[in-house]
């Protein structure tokens, strides 16, 4: 198989299609695509502190890419089927950054309070299991904080969850999941990074168990297929992810790309699958602590019609 | 079992001190309580609308209640142990309500659109479960829509939750869990109502599987245990909802009562907890169709310390 | 000129029917109201903090009233039109109130940082200005933080504001304006206080300059003319005033109400108003501090037809 | 004078410091620019519909430039004189667009409803005042609605305003304001476009009247000077401009960035210049229809010390 890896560990902060593609990859190739931590490795102990070791936003959460998928075009879906996700290292790491997290004042949320203290803490990966402290620990379920397809036109900060996927960090984006992100050019342009060795919702503080990664993928593209917002599709659930401020706008976006998906493939009316979702959908918390916030509109394929309208 | 019912059909509209208690209940004594569904059963075939039926708000979430529980004081706490919620007819209803719901504009989130069209859908009871068309079956799990003790000096609308407790429309108030609710006012001063066979995550619609119900339920009181907002605890999970808008602050306040509860039973750091959060915290969608939205935060007791303090 | 006071100094702490009036009022009677400051009088001097002299929240923001204005029945509009408010002492009061204002935590926007110091500060009045410090004279520019009828139904704080009115704290509550209130109860029962000497847009600190205020007022009864949120005129402004999170629901309220007016009174078609307002509306930022923010919406009667459709 | 215009009209549709500039313009140099309307001149009457002769965002908003400016470096504050703004035609034009505006779903706020109908309208500039309609003139108030520089490392669609200046749509970057802006990158690198012929506050249908101009500024650099956000200085005020979602995001933004000007010109304590902005500072809704909303804080020059800091 495959190892793709940033040339020169010149790991890029934007995703965007200025960038000059470091692989190309075949659709059902499997590749493995080598990632490194949102702190670009710096933070090893407790006495590395953020704010002495990183340059800060908006040169943050380093991704691998971009990779150009052979055939994608624009308009079309590139569907990204994530086969593992493991540890390159053995431990993980998260900290307390100033001015950062979901029970803080921030740069956008301004407040004259002073902020948190800052801290590091390293979290040794023992067993499968990451060690929180003396008492807990807590398993590794890892996932892919960041991926996403170049979007149009624009050249946009690797912090920032949008339309184009980018950093959404939610834990559906792990083993198992198909992950479709819309088309905006030539070759998808996609780029992946800021793996995570396990998240609560939300993200709370920021920052999650932040690892660098091993990631076993390949592709497929949807041709002529068009999405607005990032869908998932595991064994059970079809999901939308939606990203926005305030975090009820994320919600409304998820759940409109979900009723699209069912209108589209599933001949349902628009208001019938409102209802449904109203009686059975599922939301949970993304993040609340990116730039924009994003939630994760889910439906179990339990309730949906056994015969799709044929739809790959 | 003693069975407490509206006297004379004449259901409260507010949660309030104000209403004379129709029932006083002991500690630890079980009440079965008959609860009337949203529309105050006025919707009973596809051909009833809201808009023809019924008086519209704030006369509309009809509770019963309230009810005083002995020795509750303002200070304590209130523990509503819920257990069973059981439909009182063969069948609940939804209802698509102009200007009402999440995917369209509303009398706060005000738009020049034209209201999506008003429809009302009777869902039979069948074998346990929901019959929502000809193929799909939806499983009842039902809960509490509203419940809650009348705040401090206020008089407000059921149709609202906040620290109160309300209409939080929350799936977690089901049989099993234990509701704590801050009690301002002596007997606590209890109402329940708005049970829903069920509803998925933010009841997007702005209408559940709504249902009469007959709801059993024993009390306790913490004596002189003071809570902010509303928590549950579970054989699972200790969890917290904050109900505000816009939905990131009902996430803030949810995620901040959390952490005060590890803080002050499991001897908890703060921003120790935070951080616990942060990695293994949950957070799901509870309601974005009320006046206030709301958020269930939760902590898996399985990350806690085994020995918590003593704190009943 | 007839002079209400509050009997007993028995302020009221929400705006609500269960309140017995304390005075009747004829339309076109122009009566004198003396209201209290917010602290009721409490904040006396620098060494006087709200923690200790108060009992906060939601006994705070004291009311005179209620005042039933004779022949106001639901669904009516009362009118107020405010000829005078003038301090009845010789200083207003300002305060810094820890989880209270703009750039701070607050109990709904929650943070784990640490609350701004409390403070008090004296602004003395001199030659119709406030003294800020020794170099910097403020003009006197008094209006009505808190003014408005009861809800429909409910008891709400007169902390809150909303489509009763209540709390709005905008500055275009002053002399010279005649400010609609909707009637939702026989009598209209009508509540004022919370003067300010002055104060910034959105009071940022979340409280402004407090004062005790003799407040002269009249008021009209628009039989069977219904409005949705209160809505102001003056010489040269039609306004409306929406209050609600977050502050771009309360412009979205604000805007609506007016282009009501407009296609009610000036025979607007709705969009031919939407994009007047595009091209010479004004909204200026009322209060960000309150449980509901508050948007004043404007348009000057110059860009209006000459000949309104006959109103009164 | 110099004129500068676009070569090629090959307008960017990024503020980004990808482009190579088109023109170097020394410090204190008075140049003429030549900006195109929003649209692109593309809708001239108003059977020209947005949807069929505009190809949507992001390619939207064409801006001039960019504009390197000599001796600008990162850290540095660029300070943009305006000093006039003149139509190029003799019409602005002002539209109606399906999923865009204040008071209608959008592709953010995402709703089921059905979208308000497209409409474009030609308003006529007669004797310096635009024609509404057969009754109203209303008058020329020309401004830029977008100016800025290339942000930091991204590309950033000319419709998004944020730190960088961008798509502020407010109306006080008009003749005589000096407007600041944070330098990211070598020669400051400046975009401009978007002028508006007037708008009201918000920019309510999310279109102004929009129009191509001639536009004169010469640049001044603020050497070592670094501030976080966008400032505006005129003969009377200071002001900030925030821009963020949700709207209070914006307001807390533009009032802390305006703080820190107080502190660092005026030598003001923050806590002090928070009180003086509760009870003197002014603000206004710049815009709440673009990805970013934007609000503007001032305070008047006449109630800050007369003798500032040395600043220049």
């Amino acid at each position: 198989m495959r190892t793709i890896r940033q040339p020169d560990d010149a790991y890029v902060y934007t995703l965007s299609a200025v960038h000059p593609p470091i692989a190309s990859v075949a659709c059902n190739e499997t590749v493995v695509i080598e990632t490194i931590d949102a702190f670009e490795g710096k933070l090893r102990s407790s006495s590395d502190l953020y704010s002495q070791k990183c340059p800060g936003p908006p040169r943050a959460n380093p991704q691998t890419g971009p990779i150009s998928v052979e055939g994608a075009k624009p308009g079309d879906t590139l569907v990204v089927h994530i086969h593992n996700i493991e540890p390159a290292e053995s431990f993980a790491v998260t900290a307390l950054i100033p001015e950062f997290g979901g029970l803080t004042g921030t740069s956008l949320t301004a407040t004259l309070d002073r902020p948190l203290p800052e801290s590091t803490r390293i979290l040794p990966i023992e067993d499968g299991a990451l060690r929180f402290n003396d008492t807990t620990m807590l398993p590794l379920e890892p996932f892919l904080g960041t991926l996403g397809t170049a979007p149009d036109l624009e050249a946009i900060s690797s912090l920032v969850p949008g339309y184009w996927g980018g950093n959404m960090d939610c834990i559906e984006t792990c083993s198992g999941s198909s992950v479709w992100l819309p088309v905006h050019n030539e070759g998808a342009i996609f780029f992946v990074g800021d793996a995570h060795a396990r998240q609560g919702d939300g993200e709370l503080t920021g920052v999650a168990a932040e690892m660098s990664a091993r990631v076993t993928i390949s592709f497929a593209v949807l041709k002529g297929r068009t999405i607005r917002w990032p869908r998932i599709e595991t064994a059970d659930y079809l999901m939308a992810i939606g990203s926005a401020r305030p975090l009820e706008d994320a919600a409304r976006i998820a759940w409109k790309e979900l009723i699209t998906w069912l209108a589209e493939d599933f001949a349902f009316d628009t208001l019938e699958a409102y209802q449904l979702l109203g009686l059975a959908g599922q939301m949970r918390l993304g993040n609340m602590v990116d730039p924009n916030y994003s939630m994760v509109a889910k439906i179990s394929k339990r309730w949906l019609p056994s015969q799709a309208t044929d739809r790959d």
